[in-house]
């Protein structure tokens, strides 16, 4: 395995140096930094972290928070996140809240007792208050965590109005949406909001379709797809999820209910599931990779004890085009 | 949060008697230890795994390393296998070696270091040799890396066996595989051999397609699946995972080629993805929770230092019907 000393000498320069330019502590002049940096890309070193972290009194570990890791959404992300953490010199502790509500709590511990230098969370649980005692690195994805943890998402409201407008544009005029518990504090309840308003402003009809809360396993979202089906034949337009939205048009399929032909569908989040079924849906994009690098980027400025310009991000979302909407 | 103190009490028995009941140490009679167990669940109790490991000096910590975390089924791996490390008081780490090759060498070097008590690989990029140097626990989820190290896999030999049953019984006589790199010492490879032989003796003709070795993403399925469609238009049967599968179906269709009218077809995994597609895949199913506890199981009983009585575990697939196969 490559050394430290390996690339010392192959930069023809001390290991004094290249630490320091491995830890971005001290002055090293821009030529001899480009020289060591070309080093490690030459011969493939991996920092080692461990020692690095030894010398700076850390873990070494982030732990991501997510309510269902298998949620194809929560899969890219930590997918994404787990190599840009790495890329930082940090292992990914992963952690499910699905099965039980005090894993959360038991993670903030971990956190408070330094078990891990940091939390990036996709859940909300808990209440706020017990976020507020804690004054170590944390940065929610798309949750709302009190004004001192800083919250990154994407623009949902623009989401939201591509996802009418995509609809209005294929002429629906009885719509139903799949929409969240509004007392999780998340931004992404404004995308619901958003629909909505821009659908009765044209005049058509929306239906909101309360799921159930923190569920995201598959055999949930089939169910709600088969009542959704059974109540609703004759809605002439659909959004929600990736998953669920391939889900609903599955079962409508079994109902006789064709897409694009007798309704419509946008999709939300563009996971690879949005891909998978025939046709192609129509897709509001979550820049998934970006969020990740956007949150650890966060929590890295959080662990080296930089001051937060902006806590509040917002990330642009894509429209792509599949063959469920005109 | 609820303390070991609030169970004793609740259990009327002292903190050492609880203590011996969640270290398995020491004895404590049935009556007492049903008491105490009961006190942990009404309680909704967590044991302090920090506090535990530190008295055994271990790290408390696990490491899945698998090619790509947002693959279905290593997705629901790693989520059925973080739930069963969390009830044994461990935390999980996460590993993806998609994007470096020298990732697989370094959590072997973290378990060398002693900063993670055991890894759960599903992956095999390094020479055997590497893994003959560690004395330490792991555990191979469908890889052999040598006589030493345990490996949990299901039975191959019988999924492809079912595959080619179902395939024959829809009246398939050209049919494509998708295979994976025979240089890679999987048990999974056997379920090809068995596959090919089945549709041979059956008089079929059977036409393997190399997959690319590692790659998970589903561009690179989608790829591989216009790919199939264009070269091999006039096949009426088709074998491969859940996801290369469904992207098959929907490059078909593409084509005009429908299943099952024209062509039937059989996936293997049995993630969520094989409900997605329309008709729904039929699929040999490998049972996922299952190999994740298995796995755990025996990594458990290796970092507790028990001689393992098996090390080639294989557990039985299902044979599931969809509406591909007749």
């Amino acid at each position: 395995m490559t050394t430290i000393q390996d690339v010392a000498r192959k930069a023809h320069v001390g290991v004094a140096t290249v630490s320091r330019v491995l830890n971005e502590s001290g002055y090293v002049k821009a030529e001899t930094r480009e020289r060591i940096l070309d080093a490690i890309r030459e011969l493939n070193y991996t920092p080692n972290a461990v020692a690095r972290n030894l010398y700076h009194r850390k873990t070494g570990i982030v732990a991501l928070i997510v309510p269902e890791i298998s949620h194809p959404y929560f899969a890219e992300f930590i997918d994404a996140a787990e190599a840009v953490l790495y890329g930082c010199g940090y292992q990914c502790m992963i952690c499910n809240t699905k099965r039980e509500q005090n894993y959360e709590a038991y993670y903030l511990d971990l956190l408070k007792q330094q078990r891990v230098d940091g939390i990036i969370t996709g859940v909300h649980t808990l209440d706020i208050e017990q976020y507020r005692q804690i004054d170590r690195p944390i940065v929610a994805l798309d949750r709302q965590l009190g004004s001192h943890i800083p919250c990154v998402a994407v623009n949902h409201e623009e989401g939201g109005r591509m996802a009418a407008e995509a609809l209005i544009r294929s002429g629906c005029r009885k719509v139903l949406q799949v929409t969240g518990q509004s007392h999780v504090s998340t931004p992404s309840n404004r995308r619901h909001e958003v629909f909505e308003q821009v659908i009765r402003e044209s005049g058509g009809e929306c239906i909101n379709y309360l799921s159930k809360w923190n569920r995201f396993s598959y055999s949930y979202h089939r169910e709600a797809a088969l009542e959704i089906a059974e109540n609703y034949p004759d809605i002439d337009g659909f959004f929600s999820t990736d998953v669920i939205t391939a889900a609903v048009l599955h079962a409508m399929k079994e109902k006789g209910r064709r897409c694009p032909e007798d309704f419509s569908a946008v999709a939300y989040d563009g996971t690879f599931v949005s891909r998978l079924p025939y046709p192609e849906l129509t897709t509001i994009v979550q820049p998934i990779s970006e969020l990740a690098e956007t949150c650890v980027d966060l929590l890295m400025k959080q662990i080296r004890g930089d001051v937060l310009s902006e806590t509040n991000i917002r990330l642009n979302v894509i429209y792509r085009q599949g063959a469920t909407t005109a």
